[in-house]
Formats: structure tokens, C-alpha cells, sequence
């Protein structure tokens, strides 16, 4: 049976319409879903809208579900609507009408909500500690390397003398500004969504949201009608900010692809992360670098989609915002795929010295040189044009 | 084993990451993948590179293959890789040799794409016969209620007088343009790619393309090196044709959701298409509309998610393409069935009469008082400020 | 003055904000503007609401204006508003009363979205012409190097041999697909937007749309409230047809970059294409192909922010529309610039054909020499291993 | 003459398509370049690369230049390529040899990427200033309107009763989260690129980048190859905040906008924030929150162009990166101006009193009567049944 449910039946197409593949996504929320309602029962039960007995059993209850979730065996399906029924119906047929008690003082909506966040703080603090885990990877590569020099680029030209250190610097620096952003809006999402009901908050019975935020972890109750109108907003934060994570495994892919040509050599790839070709029988793709850098693309396009669906909507609850969970969990799960391959890359990368050697030609000097003319007392446009003759 | 396996081990989670969820968006694939290859097992006898009797033979196990699949009874699982791969095992595994001569005068590459485009038309073709249904329905309605008039917005502000005939006329013309734009896009990515291989042809052993493209109603081949360069672009094409169709529903539901709330009342929606609220006990939402609007940003944020992945990548198979799978087919998949249940809707939409007529206030009319000033001699300019003056 | 003015004053910053940049964009609407007028007044006149000799002193205006035009004489302002006030404002001042009177049986609803579907026609036509040259241009530089042998590659490594007429062939293909959907999108908006007003038709005075729509060269009179509902969607559509254009310039910039890096070399770039570096003498960088390249993101940009300003608004005109012009204009310009430096391009490129020559190394031939092996009746998954043996 | 000139003749064409519209973008930059000119001068003395005396002449001579882009007296034209290259060749043509040696220990791309970076640092801090005046018009709004109760929406059906100052409240507590957003991205993009060349440093005369760093007010020293790969990822992490900023303005707008229609008639917008009809008499139209809700699209727009332009592409400079310029300075003008033109709304906004309880139809207090029933010991599922009655 729906939460909203009077009785009425629904076409079969348009409940396979409305529901999507919701049921499928909660899968993985019935933990913070059944963690909240916990919450929430406690707190009933602070306020004696129900008792502390109540309160024990609803408990016991939510955390066998979680159990049973973690050993997969509460799936839901289409007919269950989503989690957030399928828990609700689950409490009902163990509990009786207790189970109906859970709901008190709760909208569907601030429920959606409460779990959402938890699993995305949850979700957020494992993309840190991967960020992490590929940075530490990233210097003991640069530890084992880090001393061999070879030609930067700009324009895909040969420009100047750099090392695979200063090079692997700039990955690490990039990462650890991608840490600062998950990390902040880690922070910046952190406010409890419970008690603002429909968005419009709970009449009457006087619930005690800074109990049920604090008892959550969360740092703060947030504002009651903000908390629909936030849904979207910190969905399209938040994959923004996976975004700019996905940018750096983009970059650091593009250059492991090019400079692992048979062309350059610079750099030889483990054969774990290859492939080959059906019909050509020499071949040593790198496909997992090249969905790596395509995943940007991916990750990227989820924000987009995001923010298509948010525009011109009025405050309150509008059901378009449903259709953000799939992008945004997508997105999570993209990234941190990529994070954790990425990790396993840098542990199994070679770098090639004397590839890298040969190809210290000699107009990657040319800067060089013409310093070592200003160091003489020569202006350096004059420097520039006198070693310039010799390249062109 | 994989189509390319020389035998090395790939590690467990690096195996997961390239083939993503392929596997399952494969399973829409297997019938054609299917008939392409009979159609190649026909060719190869044709040219004598198999038998006669081995190409039937291939020929009635890919048809088993087809009617287990179309019966549930064919699973790509991950460890499958991708429907190719398992088909071609699959021939293996009951043909023996004879099996493993699928693959002779084929690449993946081609494979792949002749399989994609052989679903695109298909699905394509579905959405042309949807819109042709969503245009009957519409036309039904309009029928019933035509004649009723109502008042026409600009800037979300009453404006002139207009009819739900004329309303819907628009939708009409605008159903009518998407049919045009996904007809042209079917007849442009009407080229076969089979033939072109890795994307520089088949060495040695002449292949009949145009045979093969005719036998699969095809209606030209493509050019060599152009098929893999088409991957993405088509792609994107595709999508961007279906973000057109789901402008229009967006527009509709749009519509809809804004004059069936009671301040307007124009129009009332079936039961069927509005569920309730968890807590407000009074609520009728309108959760499919709501729903179908927020679709559309789905859909164009495939598009951009699609033109993501393409840029600044050389010719040939890049394996990044492989990642515009999904957002195709999750469009195409969005798409009908949006289109399904705006036909539903516009089969059971009510118009109310007197809500309409009651909404058309004098001022709708002043626009149709300054003309009849113009008809008596009046210069535009005049008459507006004339009639101007009773509404400021 | 305003078209819509009453006489009241508007705050400054408010003006500023609502004109925008219109002012700036409109200067290229203003010969459409002034012919839509021209066929306006002519009709007005047939239908007896001015007389013969007023639409002969409109029209002779008119074309005044689109002369001054030309000549750069005809500066629209912030403080003109748009093109369309400008114009009217002018007739007044020339021809007293009679100015006025252009307007009558018109809104600048329809006024304006016919000025820019002539626009846009205009500037489709010029596309396919371009496109055209570009063509040419690939063709006459195929007919030079086209015999010239090299690598093809597939995941960025070298795959099997190809020819520069092959790769060509491939560039030329997309851009007759190009081609196509262009003139597919000149088709589709063909239709007179004129005679729909404000979005529900003009009352009381019988115009001849047909009339006027013939005489601009339209080939049907649009659906009279699908004219407003379709601006965004068809200027949605028309960047998208650009976005393929550009997809594939940026396929070729993408090739010619990377190929005519010292490391590869097949290509050189004639000088008057690169720039120089202000610190490394030896520069010759690609900037044109990087900005060719970059030019892509910015047209497909483009597109994502028309659809991003379309969604979730009712029938009828909404001013956000008004902010799609922009991104339309600015990805017809950047589209038209970029073929015709393309076309530039393609005359000035050489080929090396030492340089691809000395690429073909010996794993290029490995799949002809595996075909080599099926012609001899191994099968070809057995010569697929035998070869491969000699590359791993 | 260009910083990389070399003496040879660029083809007109290919030159106005390499410098675009970057000259008219750089006005806004010529300050910033000039203060990191200074700094950097004041540096080479410190290093004793050049006099005190001269770097007192170059800063001088920077100061003047300020001083007349200020007063508009410094133009930047086509033929000027961009601001950095008319700025060095007016420092040589007023003091000659001196003029060429600011640019010692330099590359173009470490000198635009500080010039762009303060310009960012300081429009962020514009914006944060914008949001804090936002915040108290809509704080001083809330103060005069607040205890007026109205209607809150879910669905856009009528929900829950709300009151003025909770629903401003909601606006506050997401513009607050904005501020944070925008002072965090300020923080983060806070790191001097001044000192790493071309992106891999100056060799030989042992530049003092803390000392400059210091100088500019930036709080370190950016890591040497990552300052050229930031580009692009911190225009995009820009570009995403202020997007944050356009998603509540958007909401704000589209509420204003249905809410003001006649149909509802809580809030009434200032004549001023109004514009007429061309045709219709009697119309005001809401244009300005029309744009206002548009302008999401055209930021949010711009950050998806951003993206588009960044992928695949390996570390280091690439000119593709000149083309975030555009979409960066756009969106940090647009989204000042919506902040403004917000601001003064806020001021003029006249919430209807009598409108808003009208509107307070019985249906909207179904949930209170419910839960009175539940305060009365009826479980919350069968109060909301009985109740839930009253409305079916």
C-alpha cells in the first residue's frame, strides 16, 4: 500500500511511469532511511507521542531491516514503490499498527530528504578519503620517478625542461583542491532536513528537530520551507563538485593516453589496463584510460542534466526533483570508480627514462638559453629574437 | 572469453570498470546483433569464405538465439562482457569451429555499430508511430472540446481571447515538426557500417558490403573510415531529435499542471494520473505531469552529457564512445514512454466549460475593442491609448 | 519611444537590464525587419487598411533604412531599445502619421520572430554554402596527397594502413551529412510567422497571411499560436545542426594537431596559421586548430543554454525567450568563421609523405598478415593468435 | 607589434579569428594586468634584474595607464590583440627599451592567468556583496509583509498554511548558503600564478614568487605546472557558484511571477519592474522577472560551455582555454546584474494582504485538522483517512 494511498487504483503504465526505477536507487538508502526513522522514533517517543517501548520496538525492527539490507536480502521492486514504503509496509506487517506510528509527524518529503543527505554526507566523506588514497598513490609514483626529466608541453608543442615530479605536483595539487571542495561541501550540506514535514512543517504536536538533527550527526536543522527548495540546488552542487575531480582524472588520463604512444613512450602502462583488438593482433588499447577520461564527460553531463530539470519551478515541493537522484548517485558512483582505478594505476605505471631522455631535444633548451643571454646583460626581447633564429 | 583474450588474466575490478553496465544495455541489442551477423554469414558464403551449409547453420542457432532472448531466456551477465561476446560464445560453444568463422571479416568496431544502427531505426520508427498516436489522441480531445473558448497568456498574463481548438492546433503543428525531425534523422543514419572493420576495411579477402547493407535494408554503405567518426555524432543527432519531441511534452505538461490548479480549473485530470500526499490528507497532485515535465531535462541532459564525451578526440574508435550507449538508449527509452502516457492523458483530460468561460474578463477583449476603434477610422496607435486608459 | 509605451518612466538600471544586449544583436536583424515591413505595408494595402501610395512611402523608407544599414549608418542604441522600436521610431520621424500605421495588424511578437526566421534562413543558406568551400577545399588537398599511405589508428595507437584520400573521404562524408541536416533545418522553419500577433491572431481587420508569406519567400503560413511556442525550440534546433558542424571541424583540429607534432609530423601547418610563444623562441603553435577545436564547446554551449532557458514555461510568449538570440547569433558566427578558416586551412596544409612512410611500422600490417593466413584456410581466430604471438 | 612577434605577416583573416572579441573582454582586465605589472617590476628590482629607479618607472607609467582606463581613455582594439600586448607596446612607446624589460622573467600565459585571477578575486567579492544586500532588501521586505499568512505550495497545488516571513526566510537561508559558496570559491582560487612561465617555471635568474605573491595580496603561491591546468577548472568552479546564486533567483522569480498573476494577486510588482504590449492594451507584463528566471539558463549556460571546452586535452597550455573567457566574464556580469535588479524588487514588492487570506481556502488546514485528531490518540494514518474524506 502507497503512503498516500485512499484506495483508489492506479493504471498499471502510469505506476511503472511514476515509480521509474526509484525502487532500484533506494536500494541503496534503506540504511539511512531506516537510520533516521530510528531518530525519529526517539524522538516521538522524547515528546511522548509515543512510548519509549514503542520506541525500543520500531528500533529493533529498523535495524533488523538494515541487517537484512546489508545481507541483500530486502530487495524492493517496482511494486514497492520505493524504500520508503517498503520499509513503512514492512513495519506494519511485523508490528502491527505501531508500525503505522512511524509516520507521525513526518511528510513523505522531509523522510526523502533526511535519508538523501545522510547517504550523500556518507557518500561525500568516501570520495575524500579516495581523493586521499590516489594522492598518496600519485607521490609514491612520484617517489620512484620523480627525478626523471622530460619535455613539458604547451600547445602539444615542446616547450621547456620539466620532471616527472613537477609534473605529478601539479595532479596532487589539483586533488587537493578537489579535496577542499568535496570536503566543503560536505560541510555546506550538513543541516537536518527532519521535522519541515511537507515543507510547510508539523502542526500541532511540537517536535524537537535539534534533538533528531543532533542525534543524525548533523550540525544543524535547516531552515523548514528551504528544505524542498534545496532539493536540486545541493544536488547540482555536489555533482559540480564531483565534477571537478572528474576534470583532474580527465586531464591525468589524457596525458597517460598520449604519452604512452608508441610515439613518445614516455610513459608504459601495466598490461592489466589494456585491451586488445578482435581483428588487429598486435594491438595494447588502453581503454581503461579512455573511459576514465571519458567518465568526465559523464559526470559532467549529470550536472547538466540536473540543472535542466531545476529551472522555473516554484518554491514547495515540486515531483520533477525525483528525477535528480538518479544523476546524482550516478555521479557519485562514477567517481568514485574512477578514483579507486585511478589509485591502481599509479601503483602499476612505469615511467621510461631514456624515452623520456631522448626526447630532451635540443630547442626544449631554447628558453634556457635566452636567459642565460639576459643573465649576460642582453634585454630579453633581443635574447628571445637572437635564439629564435636558430628554430626557425 | 573475450573477443580480443590472448590469455592474460585481467584483475577482477579493472574487468568490472570497462565493462560498466554494458552487459545489461546489451540485452536491447542481442536481436540485432543477431541479424546482423546472419546477414554477414550470408556474405561470407557469398563470397565463399564459409560454406553454404555452415552459413545456415550459423544462421538457425542466431535465430534460436533470437527467440531465447525475446523470451527472457538469453542473460548477459557482467562476466559476459557484452552481447557480442556472448553470442559469439555462444556459437562456440554449440557450432564448435564453425563458430569462432562469425568473427572472419568483422571487427567489434563494425559489429558494434551495425548492431546500434540497426536498433536506432527500429527505435526510431517506435517513436514516429508514438507520435502519430499522442497527435490522434490530441486530435480526439480537441474534437470534444474544441470549441470552447478560453484565454491565451503571454508572459503568464492574460492576453487575447483563443479556443482549446487553436490551443491544441499548436501542439499539432509542433508533434507534426518532430515526426519530420525524427523521420530525417532515421533516413540520415541509414548508412551500414559493416564491412569497414577496425575503421580502415578488410584486408584480402573482398567483402560484399553493399550486399550485406542491402540484405539488412540498409539504404546505402557508409564510408570506410566515417563509421567510427559517426559514433557520438549520431548519437548526438538522436537525441537532440528526441529533445525536440520532449520540448513540446514539456510545454504540454506544463500547460496543464498551471490551468488544472484550482485557481485556473480549465482543465481537471483524471484520478489516474494524480496521487496523494503522505501527510495532506486533501492533496490531488499531478505527479505524471509533473513527471513528464522534468523529463525533458532528462533528455537534453543526455544530449549534452553525449557532447561531453565527444570533443578533441582523433579519428578512429576512441573507447570513450562506448560510454554514449547508455545516454542513448536511456533517451530513447524516456522518450516513448513519455510519449505513451501523454496519448493516456490527452484520452482522459476534461475540459471544464464554465471554468473557462468565467476566466475570459473584459480585459482579454481590449486588444479586440482598439481594432474595432482601427475599423471605424481610428489609427492603431490611438485606439491602444484610447482603450489603454480603462485598464490602467 | 516604446512600442508598448504609455508614458510612464522607467528606472534606468531596470531599462539597461531589460534591453540587455538586444540593441547590439538587432543590428543585423534590421534588414529583415525592414523587408517583413515591406510586405506588411503591401499587404495592408491590399487589404485596403492603408492605401497604394502609403505602403509605396513605407516601402521607399524602408529601404532607406536598409541602405543606411549597410553603410553602417543606421546605429541602434541602448537607448533605442531593439531594432524593431528604432525602425518605427524613424518612419514616424520621416513620415509623420503614417509611421504609425506600419503597425497596425502586427505585434512585435510576430514582428520580431519574423524578422529572425528570415534572419536565420539567410544565415542556414550561408552556412551550406560554406560548407560547400570547405568541401572543395578538402578535395582539392585529397587530389594532391590523397595516394599518400599512413597509419589509421584506433584507441590513439597505430592500427592498420590507410591513405589520406581515406581519411579525407571520411571528413567529406560527415560534412554532406552536415550538409543535409542543414538544409533539413532551412526546411523545417520555412513557415510565416506574420499575421500571428501577439500569439492568437489579429481580430476584426482580415489579413492575407497567405499573401504576405509568399512575398517573403516563406513556403507556408505558420499555425498561428505555435509560432511563439516554437521560438527556442527551433533556435534549439538550429544549434544543434551547427553543434554537428562543429563536432566534426573539431575532429579534423583534433587530427591535425596532434599529427603535426614533431613526434609524428605527417602534416605541417603553413606559418600563417601558428603563433609564436612570448617567452620560448622556438614556438610554432597550432593556436588556429586549438581555437577551431575550442569552438566546438563553445557552439554546443550554446545549445545547452537555449535548452536550459526553455523548459517548464506555459504556451504563448514568455520574455525569457528574448535571451535565446544571443546564444543563436553567437553560435551562427563562430559556426561561420570556423568553415571558412577551415577552407583556409585545407589550402595551406601539406602532407610528408616521408614522414608517414617511415611511420608504417611493422604492426601496422599485422591483421593483413593474419588475413593473409585465412586466405589460406586457417581459420581466422587461430591466425589471430599465430600473428599476435609475434607483438606481445 | 605582438609579445611573440617575430617579423612575419599574419593573414588578416586568421589574425581577427586567433584575437576574437578578446580585446573587448580585456578592457575589464587592464587594471589587474597593470597591478600585477607593478608587482612583478617592484620584484626584478628586489631581485636586482632591473633598478629600483626603473621599476619606479614602470610603475609610473602603469599607474598613468590605469588612471586612463578608468577615465575610458584606454582602448582596446582588434588591432591591439589583447590588453597585455597594448599595454607593453604603450609602456616601449613612452619609455622605450626600459618598457621591454617588464616583461623579463615572465611568459604571456603566467601574466594573463594573474591578471585573470585578480579580476576574479575581485568580482567574487562584488558578488558576495550583491548576495548581502539582496539579503537585507528581502530581510527589510520580510519585516514589513511577514506576518502575512498565504497559502504554501506542493505539486503547485495548495498544501499547508505559510506565512510571508517563513517563505523569505527559505530565500534568505538559501542566499546565505550562496554567500558561503562564493566566499569559499574566492578562497580557493586565492594562489599567485605569477612566476611560472609558460608553465614550467623561469630558469636561471631565481625569481621571488612569495615576495610577489605578497605584494598582490594572494595567500600563496600556486604550484608551477598547476597553474596552467587550473585554467578552465577554476573558471568552471567560478561559474558553477554563481550558477548556485542564479538557481535562487530563478526560484524567487518564478514564484513572484505566479504569484502576481491576477489569478492570484499575492504579491503586486512595481510599474516600474512592468512593460506593456505592442497590441494589447491592457497588459503588464513582468519582464523583469522574466529575464531575471531566464538568466539561470544563461549562467548555468555558460558553465556547461566552460566544461565542454575543457575536456581531453593534456596538461599544460592549450589556446583552447582563451575561450573561457567569454562565458566567465558573462556570467559574472549577469549574475551582478540579477543580483542588483533583485535587490531593488525587493524594495518595491507590495505583498496583498486581503489576496492572501482569500486564498486560505479550508483544504489548506486538512493536515492541522488532522492532527488534531492524532493529539486527540486517533493514529495518524486513520486521522488522515477521516479527514482525508472531507476532500475526495
Amino acid at each position: 500500500m502507497k503512503l498516500w494511498d485512499k484506495g483508489r487504483k492506479l493504471d498499471k503504465g502510469i505506476e511503472l511511469f511514476t515509480v521509474g526505477n526509484d525502487y532500484a536507487l533506494d536500494q541503496a538508502l534503506v540504511e539511512y532511511d531506516c537510520k533516521a526513522s530510528i531518530a525519529h522514533a526517539k524522538m516521538l517517543a522524547k515528546i511522548r507521542v509515543i512510548s519509549s517501548a514503542e520506541a525500543k520496538k520500531l528500533e529493533g525492527e529498523l535495524r533488523t531491516i538494515i541487517d537484512m539490507s546489508k545481507k541483500g536480502k530486502f530487495d524492493i521492486k517496482a511494486s514497492d514503490e520505493d524504500c520508503h514504503t517498503k520499509i513503512e509496509n514492512h513495519l506494519v506487517s511485523v508490528l502491527g499498527n505501531l508500525g503505522k506510528k512511524i509516520h507521525t509527524g513526518r511528510s513523505r518529503n522531509d523522510q526523502v530528504l533526511a535519508a538523501l543527505r545522510l547517504y550523500e554526507k556518507h557518500e561525500l566523506k568516501g570520495v575524500v578519503a579516495l581523493i586521499g588514497s590516489l594522492r598518496s598513490a600519485i607521490g609514491a609514483c612520484a617517489k620512484k620517478y620523480g627525478s626523471i626529466a622530460l619535455p613539458g608541453y604547451t600547445h602539444m608543442r615542446k616547450a621547456m625542461p620539466t620532471t616527472i615530479k613537477d609534473w605529478f605536483s601539479a595532479y596532487d595539487a589539483a586533488l587537493q583542491d578537489d579535496e577542499k571542495i568535496v570536503r566543503f561541501t560536505l560541510t555546506l550540506i550538513d543541516k537536518s532536513p527532519l521535522g519541515s514535514g511537507a515543507g510547510f512543517g508539523i502542526p500541532v504536536i511540537g517536535l524537537d528537530k535539534k534533538w533528531t538533527a543532533k542525534e543524525l550527526g548533523f550540525s544543524s536543522v535547516m531552515e523548514t520551507m528551504y528544505c524542498q527548495n534545496s532539493r536540486g540546488k545541493y544536488e547540482a552542487l555536489i555533482v559540480d563538485a564531483l565534477s571537478q575531480v572528474m576534470m583532474d582524472l580527465n586531464k591525468i588520463a589524457s596525458d597517460l593516453i598520449l604519452f604512452s604512444m608508441g610515439e613518445f613512450g614516455y610513459f608504459s602502462l601495466p598490461p592489466e589496463l589494456c585491451t586488445g583488438s578482435s581483428i588487429m593482433p598486435q594491438k595494447k588499447n588502453p581503454d581503461v584510460l579512455e573511459l576514465l577520461r571519458a567518465k568526465y564527460g559523464v559526470v559532467a553531463g549529470y550536472s547538466t542534466q540536473i540543472k535542466m530539470i531545476y529551472p522555473n519551478l516554484i518554491s514547495g515541493y515540486n515531483r520533477d526533483m525525483q528525477l535528480t537522484k538518479e544523476p546524482l548517485m550516478k555521479a557519485i558512483g562514477t567517481t568514485k570508480g574512477c578514483l579507486s582505478i585511478s589509485a591502481l594505476l599509479f601503483g602499476e605505471l612505469v615511467v621510461d627514462k631514456d624515452a623520456c631522455a631522448k626526447a630532451l631535444t635540443p630547442e626544449v633548451y631554447a628558453t634556457e638559453e635566452a636567459y642565460n643571454l639576459v643573465k649576460k646583460g642582453v634585454p630579453f626581447r633581443d635574447a628571445y629574437k637572437e635564439i629564435g633564429k636558430k628554430f626557425s
